[in-house]
C-alpha cells in the first residue's frame, strides 16, 4: 500500500481499522515512502491519561516510566488502555519518506510538534530519560511515525516550546474564526479561556474594526484582563448554563439585535441553549467545547423555531498552526495573557 | 411580557427556565397577544414515551388514558416524566392573538400539526375519546398552546394526514439540504430510509442534472428500492458503522474523487468516520443522525486531518413543511414509496 493515506497498513490483525481504534500497532522501522520518522525528544501524555497513570501505580517517577513502557510496548503507541486517550510529543524530523507531503517542506533535523493524538502515533521507546510528573511530561529517545494525513507543526524559534504548545493546543478554534468572521458582524465568544482568548484576537481582525465583540464568562477577573487588553468590545458576566439569562444579557447589549455568529468555547456542559438563543434568525454557532451534546443542539434549536446553522468545531482547518503562532506574533498583549496564565 | 417568544410567562415557579425543561406550565385559558390557541383532536405520543406508559400501566386502553389525563394534570403539557419525550398533535386553529405571526397566515378552523414536541405544549385534556395503541394515538377534547417560536405545518387537504405526517416528522432534513447542494456536486447520503428518501429526493433537484447522487445502506432492498424509483444514480451496500470500507467503496464508484457532501441519514450510531472519510478535502458533512456523537465528529476529522465542514442538522429551516410537502406531491414515485413503506 504506496498510497496509505490514514496508516491502516501499521495496524497488526484488524482488518479495515483505524490506527485510533486499533488495539495494536506495527512502529517497526524502516519508514516507509508515505511516511514521516520522527527522533522523539519528549511526549505530552494527556492530562486524563497521566493522572489514571500516577493513581495505578504511584507517583514515583520510575514507576510511571515503567508503565508507560509497558503501555507502549504492548500497543506500540502510547494510548492509555483504561482513558483511551493519548497526547502529543515533541522530536526532530529523521527521514520524509519520498510521498510523504512534507517532502520539500521540512528538513530532517526540524524541530516539530504532533498535532494528531498519540493515541494513532506508531512509537518505539528506546529510553525513559526523565519523568516531570508537574507537567504531564516525559523525556525520552525513540522513535514516532506520523502519517500522510498526521498533522504536526514546526516549532518557532522565537519563542519557548511552552508557549506555542499552549496556542498549538487549540489552534483549530481560530482558524475556524477567521473563515466565519465577516466585516459587521456582532459576535460572540462563550467561555473567555484559553481558546476563546485566540478567537477573539482573530475575529478582532477579522471584523477590520466594524462591528461588535462580546465576550461572554461566568468569571469577573477574566473578563476584565480580556477588557483590558483590548481584546473585545463588550463584556458580560454569565453563567453559559443560565440560557434565558444569557439571552437576555445579549439582547440588552445588543439592542434587541443578537448575534450573527455566536463562538462557543465554554468549559462546561449544558451551553447548548444559550448560544443558540443568542444567535439571531440565519445566523450561526460554532461549538467548541467538548461538553457540546448532538441531540441538545439539534432538538433545542428546533424546539425554539430558530433558523441557526450549527458548525462542529473541527479541530483542523489548513494553516491553524501558522495562523495561532502569527495570532501570538502580532498581537503583544494576547501574548502576555498566554505567558502569565496559561504557560 | 406582551412579547414572550418562548413560553416563560407559561412556566410555573421557576424563574429563567425554558418550557421544555420546566416541571410544570400553567394551560390556563385565556389564549394570550403572542399565542396561538388549537382545539386538539389527537396527540401522536413518541414511540418511546407510549411504550413506557404501556409498560408501566398494561396495554388496556382505559389505563393509558388515564396515565396520559395524569400526566397532562401534573404538569400542564405531555411529558413524559421517565423518557422525558413528548410528541406532536393535531387540531384546529380556535384563535390567534393579534401577536403571534400566523396572524393573517391561518384562519380559525385551520386544520394543522404542530411541528415542535408536545414537551414544551401547554395543553388541556377535556375528554380522553380513544387510544390507539398500534399508532401510539389519543383523540381527545381538550386545547393546546403554541408561541411565537412554536412551528406548525397547515396539514393539505390533498393527501391522508398519516401520509403527511410521515413525512413532516423529518422535514428539516430535505430543506437543510436544499441549502447546501450546488449544480455539480457529487452527493452521497448514508442511510436511505425514510429522511434519506427525502433528502436524495430533495438533492436531484438541486442537482439541476449535474453532478451525482450516491445512495449507501445496509440493506439490499431498500436501495434497490430506491434505485428503482430513480432516487439516486448509484447504489451502495455498506454498513455505515465501518469507515474504512465505506471509504474504499465511495471512492471507487467515484473514481477516488470522494464527495463533496455527505446527508448522515442512518438510525444507528458510530457512522461518523465513514461520512468524514467520504468527503474530499473542503467538503461537508450534514449530520442528521440522532445518534451522532459529538466528540466522535470533532475528534475524528481532526485525527484523519480532514478540512471538512461538520453540520449540526437543525430540525428547522424556515418553509420545512412546504417544500417536504411539495416533493411528496412532485414526485410520485416518493409518494409512492412513503404509502407503502411509511405510513
Ligand atoms: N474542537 C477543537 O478543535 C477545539 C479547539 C479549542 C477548544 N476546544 C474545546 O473548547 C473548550 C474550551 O477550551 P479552553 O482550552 O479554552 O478552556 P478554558 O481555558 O478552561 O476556558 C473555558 C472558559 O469557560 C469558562 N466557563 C466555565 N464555566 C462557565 C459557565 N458556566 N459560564 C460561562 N463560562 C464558563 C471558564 O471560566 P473559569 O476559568 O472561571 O472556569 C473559562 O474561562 C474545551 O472543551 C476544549 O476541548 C476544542
Ligand atoms: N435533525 C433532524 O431534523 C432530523 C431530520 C430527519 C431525521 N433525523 C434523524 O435521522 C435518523 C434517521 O431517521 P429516519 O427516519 O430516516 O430513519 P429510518 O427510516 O430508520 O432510516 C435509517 C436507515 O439507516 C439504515 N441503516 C441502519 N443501520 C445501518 C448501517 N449499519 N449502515 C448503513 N445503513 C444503516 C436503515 O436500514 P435498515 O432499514 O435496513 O435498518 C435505514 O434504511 C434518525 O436518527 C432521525 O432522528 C433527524
Amino acid at each position: 500500500m504506496s498510497n496509505d493515506r490514514y496508516g491502516l497498513s501499521r495496524v497488526i490483525g484488524e482488518k479495515g481499522v483505524l490506527p485510533q481504534r486499533a488495539r495494536k500497532l506495527d512502529p517497526a522501522l524502516p519508514c516507509r515512502e508515505a511516511e514521516l520518522l520522527i527522533d522523539v525528544e519528549s511526549l505530552n501524555i494527556d492530562a486524563a491519561s497521566f493522572k489514571q497513570i500516577k493513581d495505578e501505580v504511584g507517583a514515583e517517577p520510575a514507576r510511571i516510566a515503567a508503565r508507560v513502557q509497558e503501555i507502549v510496548r504492548e500497543r506500540g503507541k502510547m494510548q492509555n488502555p483504561v482513558t483511551g486517550s493519548g497526547g502529543m510529543l515533541i522530536g526532530r524530523v529523521k527521514e520524509i519518506g519520498p510521498k510523504h507531503p512534507a517532502h520539500g517542506e521540512l528538513q530532517p533535523g526540524d524541530r516539530i510538534a504532533t498535532l494528531v493524538s498519540l493515541s494513532l502515533t506508531p512509537l518505539v521507546i528506546e529510553e525513559v530519560k526523565a519523568v516531570h510528573p508537574s507537567i504531564d511530561r516525559v523525556d525520552i529517545r525513540g522513535h514516532a511515525i506520523l502519517f500522510v494525513t498526521g498533522l504536526y507543526a514546526k516549532l518557532p524559534t522565537d519563542m519557548p516550546d511552552t508557549l506555542a504548545l499552549a496556542a498549538l493546543d487549540v489552534c483549530g478554534a481560530p482558524a475556524l474564526v477567521a473563515r466565519w468572521v465577516r466585516p459587521g458582524m456582532t459576535v460572540a465568544v462563550l467561555g473567555a479561556g484559553k481558546s476563546g482568548a485566540l478567537c477573539l484576537a482573530q475575529a478582532r481582525r477579522d471584523l477590520k474594526g466594524q462591528g461588535r465583540l462580546l465576550a461572554l464568562d461566568i468569571s469577573e477577573q477574566a473578563l476584565a484582563t480580556l477588557k483590558g487588553l483590548g481584546l473585545c468590545d463588550i463584556t458580560l458576566k454569565v453563567d453559559a448554563t443560565q440560557a434565558v439569562d444569557v439571552m437576555e444579557a445579549v439582547s440588552r447589549a445588543t439592542d434587541g439585535a443578537l448575534c450573527d455568529l455566536v463562538i462557543n468555547c465554554a468549559s462546561v456542559g449544558n451551553t447548548e441553549m444559550a448560544s443558540i438563543l443568542s444567535v439571531k434568525d440565519g445566523g450561526a454557532v460554532i461549538f467548541f467545547s467538548m461538553a457540546t451534546s448532538f441531540t441538545a443542539a439539534a432538538l433545542g434549536a428546533e424546539g425554539v423555531g430558530k433558523d441557526v446553522t450549527m458548525l462542529v468545531g473541527n479541530g483542523y482547518v489548513p494553516g491553524h498552526a501558522e495562523l495561532t503562532l502569527e495570532l501570538l506574533r502580532a498581537e503583544p498583549a494576547l501574548r502576555r495573557l498566554f505567558e502569565t496564565r496559561y504557560v
